[in-house]
């Protein structure tokens, strides 16, 4: 398969989900709330998690009907986070739009998110059952518990490449992998099956994230939305940032503990060294190796399941990921 | 049953419910998200969800043991929307003690409550199925459309009786009847069984509404915990002051409408003037007559029980409601 029928799959497929979103939120009574909501929603967004269930599920058979509300209960959390993350990040732009606190301040916006949370929950358990929502809830609780240890992390200066990755898990990979396992359970899959998707999903979500850092340093802003050296100005440390820090010694090592030491305006005009650095110590490229090491990973846990349309949709899609550029 | 074996009763029960909850929360692993889940749980509260549960249930028979579990996270959902609350309303003092997001600021108070919120829905599947989680998934969207309509109604200056209803239904009504409903759930009722214990929970949670609303003008602060008059400092038309101003007419009237026009200031200042023309025109004794016919709204429904032990404490807990002082 190649990239463009690749995409105009998953182009339809999205399409589909768009669909169904559509619908199930047209109960939401308050303008206000689905206002709110469908910019949550419909700004952006590339559905990869719901796509995942979708796909999980056709590795074993027809998917039932239900599967679409089921995997649509992932973009929702997803969303639901996103809206909660951008009030306590205070940020501004998301996806190159103003984020919902933003246009309507923090108050409506906790609602929301609220509702989505709880949106979703009740739909993973209606359409995927007990099962389904126990993921759901595991991931969720995954997440916060990722957030709190973040906060925590932000009290050190230096992060270890163990707790970074331990962070990821909750962060990106805990989703991830229960929208993956999901499909398999909604289809009755046996424990082996679910297992495979587990990995798959961890594995893909690891490396996702892992592509994310890059971009920050990397990425072409026209195609991002997003400002490039973000992360850095931040002080979060970041893959790239981290396998640097364990490499460079003496003078590069002290030059780069200074600037995560300085002011975020100091580091905005320090990028560049701090860009030259990185490359100078293969930390991007050694980021970059561990997101294909980790797919490899991913894929590798897929050799139960015959070789056939959809593990070739899971298996490019995985690619993608890796190759993305936004 | 006199008041105080009802009370007796009431806090062993309350006591059991703590220790299932501590027992339950023992798995957080950041221990200021442990912190942050305590003080919302542990600081007070009258557990009276959980305790509609274990109640409802109890009516058709011994409850099944995973009632409890059940049981605890209506008081969850209830916790995590008074952290959401207390963030959006900017509070400070809850139950006389600092509010969490006064101790931790917004940021870390947010996903405590996403926190309980997802480990609520996620117990509440475990433990009472699909169909005790899609009465809270009902319960909670109402909660979130009754903030949007509260929000919406606070840009009006008066707000008819029926609009307050239609706010009370989402923001405390639907919880407590789901509650209710839960319990027949959990130990396998009849449809005739489920409608009576929302009927019961239904009016019971209006009624519980209006009297805090009078409490609010009547209460005594070293019971209640809460300064007097907050709620006409604030500018909300609660019960009270809507039946004032349904029935007062020329200068009472423009009176009440001027202060409700006025600065928060003037209105502390004015509050004795205010409690006087409610008092005059029977705002107090019309509003508590109210939540009286709702208590008699929420027996009739449970008629189709047999007198027994437990009817007769669902029953003292209804009277209980109308006559607290805190």
């Amino acid at each position: 398969m190649n990239n463009t029928e690749l995409m105009t799959s998953f182009k339809e497929q999205a399409d589909r989900i768009n669909i169904v979103m559509k619908e199930d939120l047209a109960s939401i009574e308050s303008p206000l709330l689905a206002q709110i909501i469908h910019h949550a929603i419909f700004q952006g967004g590339k559905r990869i998690r719901p796509l995942l269930t979708l796909l999980a599920a056709s590795l074993i058979g027809p998917p039932p009907p239900e599967t679409t509300r089921l995997a649509i209960s992932f973009e929702y959390l997803h969303a639901a986070s996103l809206l909660h993350d951008d009030i306590i990040d205070h940020a501004n732009l998301r996806r190159g739009a103003q984020t919902a606190n933003t246009l309507w301040g923090m108050e409506p916006v906790i609602l929301a998110g609220d509702y989505l949370h709880a949106r979703a929950m009740t739909l993973a358990c209606e359409a995927g059952g007990p099962a389904a929502l126990a993921l759901i809830g595991l991931a969720t609780a995954a997440m916060v518990e990722s957030e709190f240890l973040q906060m925590h992390n932000a009290r050190e200066m230096l992060i270890s490449e163990e707790k970074y990755f331990q962070v990821l898990m909750g962060k990106t990979a805990a989703l991830i992998a229960a929208a993956c396992e999901a499909g398999i359970v909604c289809n009755h899959g046996s424990a082996a099956q679910r297992l495979a998707l587990r990995t798959y999903g961890t594995n893909l979500g690891l490396a996702f994230q892992i592509i994310d850092d890059l971009l920050d340093y990397l990425g072409d802003p026209g195609k991002t939305g997003k400002a490039v050296g973000n992360d850095f100005q931040e002080g979060k440390m970041t893959l790239p940032l981290i396998k640097t820090l364990e490499r460079a010694e003496n003078k590069d090592h002290e030059t780069l503990v200074a600037l995560l030491k300085a002011t975020s305006q100091e580091r905005r005009e320090q990028l560049p060294t701090a860009h030259a650095l990185i490359e100078k110590h293969q930390g991007f490229v050694l980021a970059r190796t561990q997101a294909e090491l980790l797919l490899t990973e991913a894929l590798a846990g897929l050799v139960i399941f015959d070789e056939d349309h959809t593990k070739a949709h899971l298996t490019a899609l995985a690619y993608y990921v890796l190759n993305r550029d936004k």
